[in-house]
């Protein structure tokens, strides 16, 4: 096994443990506000903690797709880069949205630009590969060659 | 690389695009509903919006797990045109949604249709792999046997 | 393709299955105590099959992933049992909850506890990947070796 994969596989983990934080901070807020479930609804500083957590988890599994997209058509180590810049904005967000509603905003959009830039490279990988495989141009090296000539 | 994981690789860079242009529409829909979280309760028009997002985002992980699965012990293309099949029908049932309850019934059960042939072919490749890897059978091939001994 | 994925794949079509089991439990209830789409609130025994559904969903991606990171770096056959129980689990809570909101305790801690368990398998192959991979150290000849010393 090459290097590379072990490190999207480190983060890859490490998401997985934040998730698991995060879904323990759910409990100990019904407990502490005395919401048992199915409810989902109750004091504002409940519905924050538990909203938090719905919207990382909803962002987890399209944050996976891209770390591993851009990890393997991009660059490993880029990718991985920018998955623990993404898992940081992403605690930033949690606690930020726990105390206030305003709180979740910078970390949202800093979470949101870190996950653009990993679409950004999945997108540049899969379009490099697509040249290579079904037209067998390799634009990075003609991209090199272009500018030695200039 | 093989030609194969580039075509699954972009139908998955699509189907991020395509969460992330819903999720903007949540967005668009909280500050035209002046509906600002962690509140997800509001007019009908804003809940329509906020559900069809929530259904395509529970749906996703499933759609990228039965892509992958299909396309890489069954068949890359058939499993891309499925992908991209998937995509078109999760488009219109965002917009049918957002538009009448009413609206998001015919492309959920095409989006349904193709979801269930992800599966099958899933299914009938792990299968096929099984046979192939435990008991040294390669179905398919004693298939075109007996068709070609009729 | 060598034996060890088939496994893994084979548990991530049975995963897809059950997911598409409860997700028409859910039309049912929805039928049965007449909620229509879009609203997710009504008697306790439609929101309790509504939020065990939800939970399972949101469980998904993070089982696949670890299922799948510890099937690669730790043991596949370990992880693919551990992903048998885990969706045996599941299942006994998707019926536990349906029934009543503690009928769900019993088997969420049971899950909850394989997917530590898968958790820590991904984890421990992530540790002695990156120790094989950048130090050139094989943590686990190191052991055995020790243990041959003893």
């Amino acid at each position: 096994m090459s290097e590379e994969p072990v490190t999207l596989a480190a983060v890859t983990v490490l998401a997985v443990l934040e998730q698991a934080y995060f879904s323990l901070q759910v409990i100990y807020a019904r407990r502490k506000f005395s919401v048992s479930a199915p409810s989902t609804t109750g004091p504002p500083e409940f519905e924050r903690v538990f909203r938090a957590q719905t919207n990382c988890s909803e962002y987890f599994p399209i944050f996976i797709t891209v770390l591993w997209t851009a990890g393997v058509f991009f660059s490993p180590g880029v990718s991985s880069m920018c998955g623990l810049l993404y898992l940081y904005g992403r605690f930033r967000y949690f606690h930020g949205y726990s105390q206030s509603s305003q709180g979740r905003l910078a970390p949202m959009y800093f979470s949101a630009r870190v996950l653009w830039a990993l679409i950004g490279f999945s997108s540049v990988g899969v379009v490099l590969s697509f040249f290579r495989v079904f037209l067998g141009v390799d634009l990075l090296q003609q991209l090199r060659s272009a500018l030695g000539l200039l």
